[in-house]
């Protein structure tokens, strides 16, 4: 039993500042237990159920009550992890996993991340690691290049790039940077002027619909345009759009166009809404997240076709380009009014690199103002693989997209619900909704793939997305043996 | 050279789909050889200059300028590495690292990441892996008991805690909900309406400003209340300004309080402003980012006081709990104004266990969409250690801020600017702001330590803050020597 609190008590507790870290010997001890833990996770993780079969609250019924008074050697942790926390998670490194969107996790990837763990750098003003700050520039301003991208984009230029956490806080960022400019500033200071009108099309990912709710815009002010045959935005729509809420006395100013949409990777006409948009003077971002690793190779160039009219634009190597999650690329080519939106200076954060304009401070590039040394994992990435293996990569799902597509076509039972795009075919079992959702209960319960599902033009739809790191041709041909024997 | 582009030459391409990912025995040597660096570089960091003695353009400067298109082995990037990336670090890891507020970054948490790398889940959604959204539930509700926090703040209850990447984001996303709830649930569709007033006092960290800013209410809209002699918010002014705002018409709805303010660690009166608040309906969040760490020990719990009369709390343990960014933990007393402002659910990510409402997603806890499984660096910290060393590491340097006062104190030539709080101390030099302003940039040139500054009361006051992970007395005491030699 403890004695009570008092003054004796309280002196003794403050002099007991003992303890221990690990030592240098037992930390490289616990790093290649664990390397050689992942090492042997990635050789049989084909052979884990893709889908945790735990049902909510089976994890938490494992764990103790209270954290522990006492450490723990670090030998019982991993056996904790194995068998606690494995059954519980859903194996996005399977190459058996074709669901949502592919998160790549390759071993540079990885190395590059524990750097950064182990750095423990804060990034947020050039002066607190002047190495984080113009590696992650420099990089960006490779994949300019590498993308076809504009050079406008460049760091080098009025604009530039800067890794966010997420398409989504992207996104969100250039709605701030647009919000800024059309108010010619006073947002910052007097809040979100009435009749602000922001547009996206029926397919635009939903992560719109929150930053317009984060951004103090509001859902009903923003116009979801209706789409095409091909599930493109209809730019007649959106300029029928645009001219009825001027009539209305509104102020349009942002439009977000997208290079895959997440249902089905619809390709929205950038060039025609870029023309649109620089005529009515509205902020145009392009999320491009997964499909943009798919111009760096170039017969997928045409993808970026009319981005000289962009305003900003995002893409996520940690979707498919080996890149592990966090890492979305996000430029503007014009990084003022974004700037402006994010920018705050405390006294504690002044110092003569900033006060001098010299440098780049990222923290008036983001949403928080602490960050990571991403770009470090996105630099081994393209060391270590070089651009002509990445498109390779890239290529490789490609061209199992399209045998897949294929396949799918040539069975009678099936049928594409949406010209394949890239890397995703959307199919259905001719039959019902009800038949297409108990398929697929049941392909995701056998634990030997994972899929999802969307609905377009109304009907129910399977997604199959190839582009886990280590999927091969094996994996696609053993999931569709799957899927027809079900 | 290329032959000219054409669909022949594209065929080629296309075709050409190999390329190598690293072998497993090539991934488990540069594993053990990047564990080795970190071993080595945490032996060696102290011996390093704290500050980076570079120039802007520096780092880019030893940069090629186009992205390679071979691969590069593994032992060349880590050498470019040390040449290039670490001349160019601020070593946050240096135990002579005394500034801002310390990093943290101990082995157990650099192994809970690389796992987190290394595994690659993506925890959006319960369904998306239950492991990694049970094992945070499961070690915030540990710490709601091990910092005495009310129960209220727990997942099992109408609230319920979540990681953050920083106090940033976890200060938005609390006015985001306090927004919500002010205007009935609205302003998700409407916007938000005009004469919502926030309060912080004239110390509260710089992102309020800019989190008013991104949720649309506009900085004019933030009132700055003024400070006592502890530079906490005076009660009376945050009442007085409450009603001149209601006699305006304006509708007051939001109050940032902090334990621990970023300039000098003054703490606001929580339990006086928590009855002001709940007397008035405002939601009132309280921010703890490094101070937070203190209350684990009971002997600082007191910190804690009132409470149980917030709506949300957050503190970092990326800062002073042994666990490296990001991790922020946010806690709410009431989940459902949060789930409200940050939800949507589109059709792609519909699952069983969403719709029925027994898992969390914590995508809607959160401003982006993707979450990495930063539960396990925090897991790994509070089992690697244990509570009581935990307590240990906090009290160590606690003890040597004290001593480090005392110094101060009793040395004619410096003064302290205010009262020691914690294990931050700010003084100055008796002399005039350009003096205190050479001898920081004296110091922190000789690259042997590292401070920042702040202005106190109009003065300018060195900041001494003592938490990193392997700080220990004799960096302390070498410290204040070359202070007082310089």
């Amino acid at each position: 039993m403890r004695p009570p609190h008092g003054l004796r008590h309280h002196r003794s507790i403050m002099s007991d500042t003992s303890f221990e870290h690990l030592s240098p010997e037992q930390f490289r001890a616990a790093g290649y237990a664990l390397i050689d833990w992942l090492v042997d996770y990635r050789a049989r993780v084909a052979e884990l159920p893709v889908k945790s079969p735990l049902a909510p609250g089976d994890v938490r019924a494992q764990l103790p009550p209270a954290a522990p008074e006492q450490g723990t050697d670090f030998k019982a942790i991993l056996e904790d992890v194995e068998r606690i926390i494995v059954p519980g998670l859903m194996h996005w490194q399977s190459p058996n996993f074709f669901g949502y969107f592919p998160a790549n996790a390759s071993p540079p990837s990885i190395l590059g991340d524990l750097l950064s763990s182990g750095l423990g750098v804060q990034g947020m003003l050039w002066l607190t690691s002047p190495a984080c700050t113009e590696l992650e520039s420099h990089v960006l301003d490779w994949l300019v290049d590498a993308l076809g991208l504009p050079q406008r984009f460049k760091t080098t230029t009025a604009g530039g790039g800067v890794i966010q956490d997420s398409a989504s806080s992207a996104t969100l960022c250039a709605l701030l940077a647009a919000r800024e400019r059309i108010a010619d500033y006073t947002v910052r200071q007097q809040g979100v002027p009435p009749g602000l009108v922001a547009y996206c099309s029926e397919e635009t990912h939903s992560s719109l619909d929150k930053a317009v709710s984060i951004a103090g815009i509001g859902r009903a002010q923003l116009r979801k345009i209706a789409t095409d045959e091909r599930l493109a935005m209809r730019v007649d729509a959106l300029a029928a759009a645009i001219a009825a809420d001027r009539a209305a006395g509104l102020t349009p100013f942002f439009v977000c166009a997208t290079i895959g949409t997440t249902s089905s990777l619809a390709i929205d006409p950038v060039r025609e809404i870029a023309a649109l948009c620089q005529a009515e003077g509205l902020w145009l971002h392009v999320d491009g997240a997964m499909a943009g690793s798919a111009t760096l190779c170039p017969e997928y160039r045409h993808l970026n076709d009319g981005m000289e009219g962009v305003d900003s634009y995002c893409f996520n190597p940690h979707k498919w380009l080996l890149t592990n999650f966090d890492c979305d690329c996000f430029f503007v080519a014009d990084r003022e009014p974004l700037i402006r939106a994010l920018t705050v200076l405390p006294e504690y954060l002044r110092n003569d690199a900033t006060a001098g304009g010299e440098a780049i401070d990222y923290r008036d590039w983001q949403i928080p103002l602490g960050r990571r040394f991403r770009a470090l994992k996105l630099w081994f990435v393209l060391r270590s693989y070089g651009l002509e293996a990445l498109r390779s990569f890239i290529r490789q799902h490609l061209a199992l997209a399209e045998e897949f597509a294929q396949w799918v076509t040539e069975d009678s039972r099936f049928e594409l619900v949406a010209p394949r795009s890239l890397n995703l075919i959307c199919f259905r079992l001719k039959g019902s909704d009800q038949e297409n959702q108990r398929l697929l209960k049941r392909l995701n319960d056998s634990g030997r793939l994972f899929m999802s599902h969307t609905v377009i033009g109304g009907r129910y739809a399977l997604r199959f997305c190839i582009g886990q790191t280590y999927t091969t041709r094996e994996h696609v041909v053993e999931a569709w043996r799957l899927i027809t024997a079900l």
